[in-house]
């Protein structure tokens, strides 16, 4: 499997630390908001003797709490419509398994979430991408291009809505199209909606959930990741109304046992949350986005379209080499004592060659360490493309 | 994926509990002795604010802990040996992927703990049973027959010790045999030693990383589970020597992003725990072992060799068809409110046909019930030939 672009720059960033530069991280996902007290307090309140085994689909009672959540969204589901599995990963990875046998092909818009290519690798399943590009916002091609995409292998189209990487929030006119498309090739529809709350400036998230007519195309990945800041611990959801695919599922599941069951005690209360925490969360990754958006497009030769969801953006800089220089950052490169460390978006295609100059950004970072990653980042630039022009750089 | 042998008459016993017989289930290796009240202190004593992912391959403080556990054991490993998954099951599916390509093929003694097959199946796997039989206690067969079974595709031997199902102890000399084979032809010696502890009679376990001049071939799956009665944590680990083994797997751990990091840090303070807490526990199963093996080969036609650990054994029953015994105790039979639950051995053996007079039987509840249970086997088996012999169980 090919190295995730998140982490292939990490023994840079450790050589950075260690030579005492401080490193604004905004190459990986991993959410700096405190995960909400709920949480703690049910890992305070536990009185178990012994820790279990819970059902390989997960605790009945945490699936339950997982659908009323769903209905506060207007989407009618039952416990027995997930299975909980080991973050929304392990969802995908059971998804591609049970729906897809080797050599089938998966459609996946790109730039893409790295991870899709390893677990598709896995299960020897063919990830076919089909291009968005900065320049129209990473909004879906057309139908017909979709259409000229799928071959008699095709089984499955993936998207990630908002979007890993590009914030890209699908609107439900795309999904309406991706419905027609899958209907009339009988495909299953993927849906990666980890980050479905994070959409900005009003707007509203379309679930695939709320598709008429593909109760038997709809696979959601979920997650109390990024929603509830609790990445690590690791509880994700495959949610379909399709029994045959949960059931196929299942399979894999009792092969691993079960999901963990802290994480899902731990996690219960949290789909009680009300609006008053969601508003808290976006108003804040809302403030950043902006901040970050209005700063990027201001150093000279920067793109950078405005995301409408997730905490992403994707950015073209005036680089040949976005690898090459996110390197130099680390390795070569300080401003006033710090530092920034970008996901390279080469590794978010995979289509060879593309991408080459985009990085992307995630902004889990607060508004003044944004606003000094900015500043640096815009000084790097400056200095590479100096170093660059006087041909110094060739060495990196 | 074939259903698990252990899963398949669930609902047969979830009928049973709704007619209001009371089961004994002595079908799942579920530990019913307490998690060790450090795991529940940890869990107290936490003071995070936001739940953050671990690196792929585990939290070092959490690897430095194993490492030191094992060197109390005489093996001196360091933390860059481990790689921290969830539960051995992980473990296990990432060394398949990792050691093997499609259609490479592993010897696995049969009986065998029937997921090794589901998680070879993911990735094309040919599992290569090579028997053992309940007439010599489950004991290795020789050097010439695994020989035999080795063809140019094989690239591993797979054995757990002491043995899920039958709770074979393997001796230091066989394994010693196993390093000769795997020398002489280049194969990978994985060995799941979760149940490392639990060997009874004074005997010692030997474990697989032990074996001097495999430090390239050994890989050995461990797990907190049934350790440290922590099934529900979901924390294993994947340990061997072979730094390519481990970067291979590290890139499946990366697609995953990370184990969950609460069983971590619960787990972490389990790893000091002194010999009296191994002493307490193996006196403890070893009582129950004893029980059980003395009141089944009490039964009339009931065969039952003494197992050297874990908290297994495979018994063989007067019946010819286990699986449709283990049916009937549930659907039809009662014997003072209650009936047993066991696992019919046919689905650990890969071989077609074999095991049909087997059942597993896991010794995870205390004495009083097991003898309970035990009267219940010895009634349910009399009036099963009873009703047998008068021609009415063909209708089961």
């Amino acid at each position: 499997m090919p190295a995730s672009p998140i982490r292939k720059l990490v023994p840079f960033s450790d050589a950075a630390k260690k030579r005492g530069v401080k490193v604004y991280h905004l190459n990986i996902g991993q959410p700096d908001l405190e995960t909400p007290e709920p949480f703690w307090q049910a890992l305070q309140a536990l009185n178990l003797k012994t820790l279990e085994y819970c059902p390989s689909n997960g605790l009945e009672v945490y699936r339950e709490a997982f659908a009323r959540y769903y209905e506060r969204l207007g989407i009618r589901l039952s416990a027995s419509n997930f299975m909980i599995t080991e973050g929304a990963s392990e969802a995908l990875a059971f998804a591609m398994l049970s729906c897809m046998d080797e050599g089938d092909e998966v459609i996946i818009p790109e730039p893409m979430y790295a991870n899709y290519i390893g677990f598709a690798n896995v299960g020897k399943i063919v990830v076919k991408p089909i291009s968005t590009a900065i320049d129209t916002g990473f909004a879906l091609p057309s139908m017909e291009e979709f259409e000229r995409a799928i071959s008699p292998r095709t089984k499955a189209i993936l998207v990630c809505n908002p979007n890993n990487p590009t914030g890209y929030l699908y609107s439900q006119r795309e999904l309406e199209t991706l419905r027609d498309i899958c209907l009339r090739h009988d495909l299953f529809l993927f849906a990666d909606e980890v980050y479905r709350e994070f959409v900005y400036d009003g707007k509203k998230h379309t679930s695939a959930l709320q598709l008429n007519g593909m109760e038997k195309h709809v696979v959601v990945f979920d997650s109390i990741s990024k929603r509830f800041s609790a990445c690590g611990a690791r509880i994700g959801a495959l949610v379909t109304r399709n029994e045959e695919v949960l059931a196929a599922a299942l399979k894999f599941g009792q092969a691993r046992l079960s999901p963990n069951t802290l994480g899902q005690l731990a996690g219960l209360p949290l789909f009680a949350l009300g609006s008053e925490y969601y508003e808290r969360v976006v108003k804040e990754y809302q403030r950043r986005r902006d901040l970050i958006i209005e700063e990027l497009n201001k150093i000279p030769g920067v793109v950078c379209p405005t995301p409408g969801g997730a905490f992403y953006a994707v950015a073209q800089l005036p680089v040949d080499d976005a690898d090459a220089f996110c390197q130099w950052m680390l390795e070569k490169f300080t401003h006033e004592g710090a530092t920034v460390m970008m996901a390279p978006a080469s590794g978010f295609y995979a289509s060879a060659g593309k991408g080459a100059r985009e990085v992307r950004l995630a902004y889990v970072l607060r508004e003044d360490d944004l606003m000094a990653a900015m500043r640096c980042l815009q000084q790097g630039l400056r200095e590479y493309n100096r170093s660059e022009s006087s041909g110094s750089q060739k060495n990196v």
